[in-house]
């Protein structure tokens, strides 16, 4: 099948890692709505304006969408599902029932696929949750992140007057995931369930308490977390902390039996070198599965709960049935 | 839906348990080859033989046969097959295939869904298996099962003279699993992953140090192990040891990134107080797939791969995508 990257960051780079390696899988190119001469593949990739997309469309069988959920995805997933079978990462899970209804106006009309919000959260730890409860009914989901960096709250810290770099880690706090594997059902708030690790360059002259200070007081993003703030050299943060490391664990503990007497606990956790890399795996794998979807006549927009998983792997049914069943 | 239970032994208890429930089931009956007159169910479910199953056909919209895997399912899921929509837990994954064979024919002649190889492994360890190597497909896939209580192993050593009762567990060997975490790669056999402890209740004059030298040196079942024999009385077999616990991991490590620079490890385990309870709760759940596959015009047989998690669970589609997604 032909793919299409529609934008070129850290998880543009990471589909195109994970389409270059499938055996099943072309690059029909990049398509970015920066300037495309600025922009170069590593591997050799070629490089288009978004505008030539639709010119292309008969080059393409699946787009796969590696803008932000903020800003691009809200508009580009209904705009492009209009032409193309698509997968995308949103991941405003607040606003998913919203873009669902308008990814699939648009894709149901046009009589394409479109697979929202894959990725490992939403995407695999939605998948982790799904079949927990189908298992076990009666129980509680719990959800801890990191350790991993937090792009949204690096940038928070840098936007802070004073402050020439920052990176923030979102770390689960030992104890409450020790009380949770326990099977102590506890209530726990998110920021009972996380701490935040931030490592700041501050500017030469720059107050180092106050920034510290406006750091952890910021509300939303730290003030309700226990939050430490370290200040290290350039140096260090770019030897130290330039990675995209990042992982998380669903948990959910259930009971089961006549009177609910028997206790069980299911545990899927991730840990990560780089985030985009394996965000962008996973949407490879999606894309082949919406291409797979669309040639079986199928229309409209899917979740990751509307996926049958053979369709993710480009082994033969028997071979995975074999292998992996 | 209407459910029927195929055999009454733990897992069918296990099956009546979560389909009790369950807000969309009913049980229609539980189905047995033995006398019904000497059955009793806990929850007063009628108790009928497998004789009269046929003649209750219209009052039965999916069988869960809880039969082994030795000598029951082989026969009697095909056979089933011709005239319900079935769910078993097939775990002979040698067989697999040819078993999918058998039922894969008699189903799409009869026009009927059969979901085989239900349950947590073969299921849900498959499951994340597949969504592993979907996710990485350069990597390692490792299981490791317990700490759990094997029942063909206790009975194994049940047979042997002069004992009188005893249970098996499989504990998962902690070195192992760490070499494995630690992203080395390891080759690793089923032996070198896992240690044997067993509990005997010897009878009054039998010879000890005889026993536990047929234990240790019993071929395929404990040779190729680390294994440990531990006497005690039927008093504390029954006290420590009376339950069904088991559960697993399922580890697998890969690498992504243009070069294959980075590591990544997915980890799914398990925490069971009882078995047959959880695996129980998961043909169930795969039954209501079945019922609502076969609605859809769906035939033939299935596997957990071929099942969109969403028909897993009795919630509102739009609950589930806000939810859990």
């Amino acid at each position: 099948m032909r793919i299409a990257i529609i934008g070129y960051g850290n998880l543009g780079k990471g589909v195109e890692a994970a389409a270059n390696k499938a055996p099943d899988m072309d690059i029909t190119g990049i398509f970015t709505r920066r300037d495309p001469s600025g922009i170069k593949s590593e591997i050799g990739t070629p490089v288009y304006s978004y505008d030539a997309l639709i010119s292309m469309k008969d080059e393409i069988d699946v787009a796969i969408l590696c803008g932000g959920s903020a800003t691009d995805l809200p508009e580009m997933t209904p705009e492009l599902a209009a032409n193309f079978n698509v997968v995308d990462s949103y991941d405003n899970h607040h606003n998913i029932p919203k873009h669902y209804e308008k990814v699939d106006s648009a894709a149901k009309s046009a009589g394409t696929v479109s697979i929202i919000s894959t990725g490992w959260d939403p995407g695999l730890f939605s998948l982790a949750r799904i079949y927990a409860n189908a298992a076990l009914p009666k129980g509680s989901d719990y959800t801890f992140w990191g350790k991993g960096i937090s792009q949204g709250h690096s940038d928070a810290i840098r936007r802070i007057a004073g402050v020439k770099d920052a990176r923030q880690y979102t770390v689960p706090i030992q104890d409450a995931l020790n009380r949770v594997r326990a099977g102590e059902n506890p209530t726990l708030t998110t920021g009972e369930k996380h701490k935040r690790e931030c490592y700041v360059v501050a500017c030469d002259d720059a107050d180092k308490e106050r920034i510290k200070e406006e750091i952890v007081t910021m509300p939303d993003y730290f003030a309700d977390y226990e939050t430490t703030v370290t200040f290290i050299t350039q140096e260090e943060l770019d030897e130290n902390h330039g990675g995209m490391p990042h992982g998380g664990t669903v948990i959910r503990t259930g009971q089961t039996g006549f009177d609910l007497e028997y206790s069980n606990r299911i545990e899927y956790s991730l840990e990560l070198d780089s985030n985009p890399f394996f965000t962008g795996s996973i949407l490879a794998a999606f894309g082949r599965a919406a291409y797979r979807l669309s040639a079986a006549g199928e229309t409209g927009c899917k979740t990751v709960f509307d996926v049958p998983p053979i369709l993710l792997l480009p082994q033969e049914r028997e071979e995975v049935i074999s292998h992996m069943l």
